[in-house]
């Protein structure tokens, strides 16, 4: 790069030009800025739908008056991917065309307030849309990657972790191998029951998936399709990890996610019941409504916790941070707005020793993968990503995919994200929309046909 | 700029040379990064003192293996200037020569602990020099203004408060009425009483100061001589309010500073008393040792508080901000060690509906005014900026300090901090010392010749 | 010293003369006491640096108006030497001399508040260099031991712990083995693990040191070079304790130190595991910034645990002790500020059953030691006493070191601290500096580059 | 005391002979000490009782092997004592002959433990007289005034309040003038009620005194003599302070005490009535055995509260100190056991935030008022001392007291305590014993006969 060149251009500056206050309103004792060249400012806001990968993506592109100067973010959330489109395409697109694209802070703020009622998996999937855009345009503009603009790398890279599964121990074992045979040192481990739908052991022989895109939940509780005994898949979860713990030795790293599906009581006995073989983490032990049980969870046991994909709002997360209930939070960052609130999760969470392990398999898109890790490769209390291999057509519809190699996943050395979506091939990968197609997590439900969490 | 000339080159990247592993270590598993350009490394960190102002800065410049690429930060602990400069010349310079200026994150971290005995003024101002220097270098590669690598603005200046002072009613009124007609909103209003040494109240008639430079404790408790009641202080400020108010009309927001002097029982009987005059805030009311004092007084009023000037670590600020047991936080930003801990102290303040009243009179210098400033203009939970009037000898040596235009401070636009230094000319202003210099802040006593805090 | 000398003039009494007060100020109520002579005050505060046993020392010696009376104390903060140094000769020299050297607290209290910015590592250990040279000059005037000044003796001596180490758990076995023949009924055990830079195992085969004086973080994070797993140490630990309760029976009493390097659930999983074997104690789980984590360890486990050689300010020790949280205090007297407030720790401490184990491998001067044991031996809440072996040259240039036997180190029966320190002599051991020299604590990352703590 | 003598023999140093150990016991691993010359131990124990101010004092009075030297202590309890002499004369006597006199801290922890039923006023206060008396021993040897082996002096002279009473707003309005005409700061007001034994307010007229040696219980519950209505008393204290703060102006501080004699809510309505007129403290709202009442008093008034006068153990003192629940520790210093615990109360108090203010009106004896203030010279959280004119018999039994100038208390720049006691004129002012004399605090009831404490 000629840096001269940069550096005499330094003096030019970022002025900006005033806009009009309107008469009737009180002005201002902030006078305008001083004139000058005029900000760059958005142009417009769309939203890309791509299913590369078998999961519907939303993506969300802001251009602006720059010519060639965009940028993309994630606003996936797949199971209301439509609802999340025309939130931005009716709402955040008339309201941020022509605002200063620099203004990443207050436009969070003032598109957090511009619908009165706010937050919630829609709104915040729209608003981090935009959010990831427009920080990836800033270090556009910087020339540098992302990772640059907050606070360069801590690591080199993030340690990652595979997701093994099976309908047997033996199953799981192999699995898990594998992994380990491919460089990973941390493995998530779910195993299949037969005739249950086990989350996370999709595809085991005989064991029906908690899946998407599965019809299962027609007939309602008189006739429950996806089935699911809490109590076997409780007893289940500390053979498989004696069995993992003795089979494949110390050096693993081993997680399982519960999935909210147990009761306290049964949360509690399985983690300490797993305690001696040393997991690295347990996940979502209970669903969020019932925050207040990791109190008791925490007296009882020291296994280290994992929680948070499904959480929005400070409430959900700030008493389990602040009261250090918990030892990773697990925010799926296009769920929380984007990464103007994750910087601050993650800056929060430091005080409190509590480490990050964004929620990211493939229901967030690769765009979101990359933002994550650039945040990742500059926090001190990093703890995990959770891996995703990115397959072929999604690398193609995403350029520049974070690389992963020896179980770790390297940043594109490249400005802004390092990731680029290229809008012809995403449109060959429309939604496996239908008649016939369930947009539906899918209802999991007790013999008796009540629902289960979730 | 020639911005098509920028993206053009935006392909180049960060890419780093690898450094072989020494044979007898373990080799880690993170592979080299590919090869490439090196990475701009620190060659060199130097201490700048100057006083312009009569107040003893310290200015630490960091320099780079790109010609002409540099930046500047503030570690002005000005009571202790020679141990800040030492902690920098004999440790941090070797320390950080050859490492790559981007690492801003990993070179707080490392450093912090660099010392094995961490924090305490004198290392973390040390670190801040270093810190906010390397942060211009940033905002420079990146041909931004610091704030915009914080967000961008949410507000167009920084409101600012003055500092009123007198020995009477009458002249704290006329000082305030001064500042009003200047375009202030915001009035700190401290009042002398005659034969005391009254904090903030320098040089008002017939009242010694407890300033700087007066050596004014050799012969200790038997014979005092800066003298303080302050049980005559804790009367004089709710008449003090009362009169300002009633004078002054609703407008006008006040403040006041304690400065730790008084008892518990005295402070919060003062917080009450002033509270029907809605100040803006109350400052410091108790020494930092006993934060724990902020309980009792948070029962009986909610007149804002403003703490923490003299906090150093986490230990200090972290309780009262997650019990929301303060309203402003007040830390002097190299006092925690700069910009990078700042940020994060932002971050969490916001959770807990906390403001930021960054401490900073003349004893921070007119870069930590500049990198303040870009914080607040980035923080959606600023409070307010302690103002202060750059003399025009302080102007000079420091070219492109802030500007103030109604009591608002705004940010110069241009890239890094804004600000600069004229090492020529900051050398014409040495340190005030000599053989009858007193470098200690004064001991004020009580009559009975007991140490005051402080 | 000619004693005879010195107590004919004690007779004197302490009667002070009084200085008139300046006409513009507030003139105290305090008479002036009656004339006589006058008090023996402070005519120089000297820093002697010196290195006899590799380690870089500061003692402060501080000389007064009788001839021949002095005292010494210790103000070393071996990584950032010169820094204390500074701090003494270019501030705390001036402050004091003239000041009374019988006022030994209020020289504390307002030496304390003189910088305004107050306690830290620097400031603390330059306070204590003058403080403890302040005990020994009064308790030379009193012509008695220092323990005496301060209750006398409720012990003969002082149980050191030995610290044993080695690559495997034969070498440690043995290592121990050898103290307990030595007669030390106290071993702190530490191993090395292959391939890790592991805390304590200085010099174990194939074991990389976390050393002072290596030059090993240039590169920074893509580029570790003492790398430290975590993990891997966390499990070898219950191993280690199993080992050695097994072959070295019940009676040796066994320590750890895990200096603050593991995780939340890794330091109460190995606390936990470790518990059957009956440490006498775990010291540092956490880095004293995770001060709140103590809540969560002290429900699952009450292994006895030691924490705190990094703390400085009350903030840091107060809430761990009143809540009961520890079993012993790790304080490093010298960088608290000294003896004054070590006096004051030690009362506070044994209101709420915590023990005395002050912090003092070598990078604790022999002055500290003397002044420590003193302490101790007037302790009723005494715990351990961390022993150190001082070499030849040690005891040559600090005349006086106290002796130690069959595990108890015993005070000298001399007035004073009873050490001395023989300037000619440590004049011959100057500092190991050089431009290939490293003064930091060595950065230990983790594999993928991240900084541990410390 | 021949201190030619002394002087020339302190320079042997406190070499000590070892006791043999008997065979049956386990032999302690520590060795005996060096010989050398012997200790000086404990010779002797006494009591003296005398009554030059008409209150039965207790002293006791250590004597030692060096001829000449002893010390003096206060063992003072007033209605108890002949129990008081009677333990240490069968007691403590025979268990401390032959101990070394130095070792003052053992034989508080030894004597302590050596009746298995432990603390009291009647054996603290025996333990009180040696433990007073050693230090006395220990300051004398040393040459020193005690406040020089405590550290020092942090200010000129202890404050001092008096005692104003009358028995109408006017004539406490005159006492106070008196007091505050001699130059009295502080003053502690207590105003009789007709027909009331107010505390506080003796000799009142129409007021009959809540007095020592009234023989007013004899005929019990249902013939009361001493009739106290709480109600009454708690409505005139606020007018009593409404009155003084108008007619003595804002310069004055004063003081109050309840002495317990009110319900939870009188007292802490009349706290909450009293704070606009900013008293100093106001002492004793409760009886000791509900100190649970302060959580709710300091929830409503931040009035100054002084508490402790009948305290004994810790588990009466720490929780009010630790959890900042009142301001001043009123400890009487020889209801705790001595100095040696009062040195540690101070210094746990000064880490709350909590200010001394010993107990200590005429029921203490000059001793115990001169060890007081020797401490209050060096503890940087002194309050107040309560002020005590001692009379002219007093002052010739007790030659040496401290002396009182302006409203501050100063000390005798002497070796030890400074104090003496006369024995044979202490022996001219026996009790003032007899057939009808009444040892008994007065028993105030209410007017149904209830009795009131105290």
């Amino acid at each position: 790069m000629n840096r001269r060149h940069l550096l005499r251009n330094l003096s030019a500056g970022a002025a900006l030009t005033a806009v009009p206050f309107a008469d009737n309103l009180a002005k201002p004792v902030v006078p305008a800025r001083p004139n000058g060249l005029p900000p760059i400012s958005i142009t417009d806001v769309k939203t890309i739908l791509t299913s590369p990968n078998g999961i519907r993506l939303v993506v969300v592109k802001v251009e602006t008056s720059e010519p060639g100067l965009y940028g993309i973010g994630c606003a996936t959330f797949t199971q209301r991917a439509y609802v999340v489109q025309t939130a931005v395409d009716k709402y955040l697109k008339p309201f941020l065309i022509g605002r200063n694209a620099d203004e990443i802070e207050d436009i969070w703020q003032s598109s957090y307030v511009s619908s009165y009622w706010r937050n919630g998996p829609v709104l915040f999937n729209a608003m981090s849309g935009v959010d990831m855009a427009l920080w990836d345009i800033k270090a556009k503009r910087a020339n540098m990657p992302l990772y640059q603009l907050l606070g360069g790398k801590v690591r080199a890279g993030a340690d990652l972790y595979f997701h093994a599964q099976g309908s047997s121990l033996q199953e799981v074992e192999d699995s898990a191998r594998a992994a380990m045979e491919r460089g990973y040192r941390h493995v998530r481990v779910q195993m299949g029951i037969k005739g249950n739908a086990v989350y996370g052991a999709r595809g085991a022989t005989g064991t029906p998936a908690s899946s998407l895109g599965a019809k299962a939940d027609v007939a309602g509780p008189t006739n429950p399709k996806l089935i699911f005994d809490p109590t076997a898949y409780a007893r289940s979860v500390p053979k498989l990890f004696e069995h993992l713990r003795v089979k494949l030795g110390d050096e693993v790293e081993l997680l399982h996610d519960i999935h909210e599906r147990i009761s306290l009581n049964q949360a509690v006995q399985l983690c300490k019941a797993v305690e001696p073989y040393r997991p690295f983490f347990i996940e979502d032990p209970f669903p969020p409504e019932d925050n207040e049980h990791f109190k008791i969870l925490r007296q009882q046991t020291v296994v280290p916790l994992a929680m948070g994909e499904l959480f929005n709002t400070q409430q959900e997360y700030l008493p389990l941070i602040k009261d250090r209930l918990i030892d990773y939070i697990r925010i799926h960052i296009s769920q929380i707005g984007g990464l103007t609130p994750a910087r601050k999760v993650q800056a929060l969470s430091e005080y409190f020793g509590v480490k990050t392990a964004w929620h990211g398999p493939g229901d967030a898109s690769p765009v979101a993968h990359a933002v994550q890790l650039a945040l990742e490769l500059c926090s001190y209390n990093f703890g995990i990503h959770e891996g995703y291999v990115f397959p072929p057509e999604t690398q193609e519809v995403f350029p520049g995919c974070p690389t992963t190699k020896d179980g770790y996943m390297y940043a594109q050395e490249t400005p802004g994200h390092g990731i680029d979506i290229n809008e012809k091939l995403a449109a060959k990968f429309p939604f496996p929309d239908g008649p016939t197609f369930d947009y539906s997590w899918g209802a999991t439900r007790k013999k008796d046909g009540t629902v289960i969490r979730p």
